[in-house]
């Protein structure tokens, strides 16, 4: 039995050590050498599409692939048939790191770090931006504690990023394909979106891409929003129609913006979105570190030994 | 017997009735009416220095003064004396406020969204900083998971803030006049900071203002830091020798500074912190909005009329 291991991110090998399998690094870039060729169990995490579909017709005693990445998108689109070789996924690796992130982009949104450093590079001071206060003014998004805090697309990160929403004041409600009470927030079905969107401060985004969530947030649901309203996105780009955003942008419609996904990646030169008044972009820099991989790899490791049902099949 | 209230804030007034007090409502810019000069009680909030020395002098009835402020340095230096006249301050009132800022402030640290601002004003995309990242590499602040986040001056402020550090995953520690573990989190004595300094990933100091607190942090704890370290300061800035940081920042000696108060503020034009490297400036922005002032009022007023000891006497 071998198992090949990505050489793309540091992985504490003795982790999965302990097994009657070999462990072999492979390097994610280039083709496979031929003596890998007998691999049962491939590990990916940062692979390029050249390595991954010259691994998909190559690797024929290939019974598992376990993807370090939250999502499928890559070893799918690579040809791996997912009724002939087992795919399991990282979600929950990045869920943590994930959170972070879209804590601090709501943070930089209610307190406006980018419209601080926008006078800091001139030498200005934004004395607008500090002083004396109104303390949660109504119809705008200064701070989260009493916001009224929209999560939609409510999976793991969610439930990682909750508690720190709601341990700063925040008042959080979910959006998800099905209803129900989860970790104790109130999470709806889409059908619910035209009452709640209405009464959000922040909707963040966390769906991920497929052809079901593509536009998800349109114009005509951005124009359900309030217009202090700020959309965080930190799930795909696809799910936001991009032109609809930067319309309501630039009109000052909503409050605005604070992406770490787009539509294309790297956001192309002359997007609308660089510009847009109250538009923060962030280089899909969220996760991109999976935590935890090597327990996740050894107890999936012991239960595909075991015959036992894999952790995070697709 | 009356109270005089200001009306730079918007208070709930009704949260203060029911007591045999006239409530008179008052122009912190302007001198005092005469009809006003028989107050027994006088909330402040951001009051002119004029206001407050010509109150100083005229009220000569004056009992109590509530400044809904965290410290009392405006008061005193109108001249009101502490001996004559009760003196209580608005310690507590910005806990929150100031938590949630110092917790953006770190996070915009850690996550680099100045540096990401810079980029984005030019159209640019600054991919160095998203994409697969090393997780948690040291020598780097890059994420308060596992960040050793020491807080200089362990009141209030550092009690609401801890929590959020420590669901993040940072380890925190304190340093205070007095030692002792405090909601759980060790603090030290300032005796020890040539042992913490070296260890800390970010420190953050909320240190108030006094001669006794003038340029702690200065140039040779500055030293005491590792190269990566980030410095907060969400406290004063008389407590941080600015010369001496500026210096460190611009040698690299550092990893950076996020500065909510300064020396001077507005921090004067020409500062070379707006344009030192890896340097945030917040124009005083933490706190300026009072959270539960009436019922801070309200609980003094009644402890007052009961002859009984009040809260935040200096």
């Amino acid at each position: 039995m071998k198992l090949l291991y990505p050489t793309s991110l540091e992985l504490d090998i003795k982790s999965l050590e302990g097994f009657s399998v070999k462990l072999q690094p492979y390097d994610v870039k280039s083709p496979l050498p031929d003596s890998d060729l007998d691999a049962d169990i491939l590990v990916t995490w940062t692979n390029s599409p050249s390595n991954l579909s010259d691994a998909a017709k190559r690797l024929t005693n290939l019974k598992w692939i376990q993807s370090l990445a939250a999502g499928p998108n890559d070893v799918l689109a690579a040809g791996f048939d997912p009724k002939k070789v087992t795919i399991t996924t990282g979600s929950g690796l990045h869920d943590h790191t994930v959170a972070e992130h879209t804590l601090a982009l709501l943070l930089v949104a209610a307190r406006k770090f980018y419209e601080m450093r926008d006078f800091q590079v001139q030498g200005k001071w934004p004395g607008h931006l500090g002083g004396p206060q109104p303390d949660r003014p109504k119809g705008k998004f200064t701070t989260l504690r009493d916001a009224e805090v929209l999560i939609w697309g409510y999976g793991n990160i969610a439930k990682a990023l909750q508690p720190h929403l709601t341990l700063l004041g925040a008042k959080v409600k979910g959006v998800a394909r099905s209803a129900g009470v989860r970790n104790g927030i109130e999470v709806y079905g889409e059908d619910k979106l035209p009452e709640l969107l209405p009464k959000t401060d922040a909707l963040v985004m966390i769906l991920p891409g497929s052809d079901s969530t593509r536009h998800a947030l349109n114009a005509e649901r951005l124009k359900l929003l309030p217009k202090h309203a700020w959309v965080v996105n930190v799930g795909r780009g696809s799910a936001l129609d991009e032109e609809a955003l930067a319309n309501v942008l630039e009109k000052g419609e909503i409050g605005g913006a604070a992406l770490d996904v787009f539509e294309k990646e790297p956001l192309p030169e002359g997007s609308r979105l660089y510009k847009a008044p109250n538009c923060v972009v962030s280089p899909h820099a969220a996760g991109g570190r999976p935590q935890g991989a090597e327990a996740l790899v050894a107890a999936n490791l012991r239960r595909f030994l075991a015959n036992q049902q894999l952790s995070n099949v697709i």
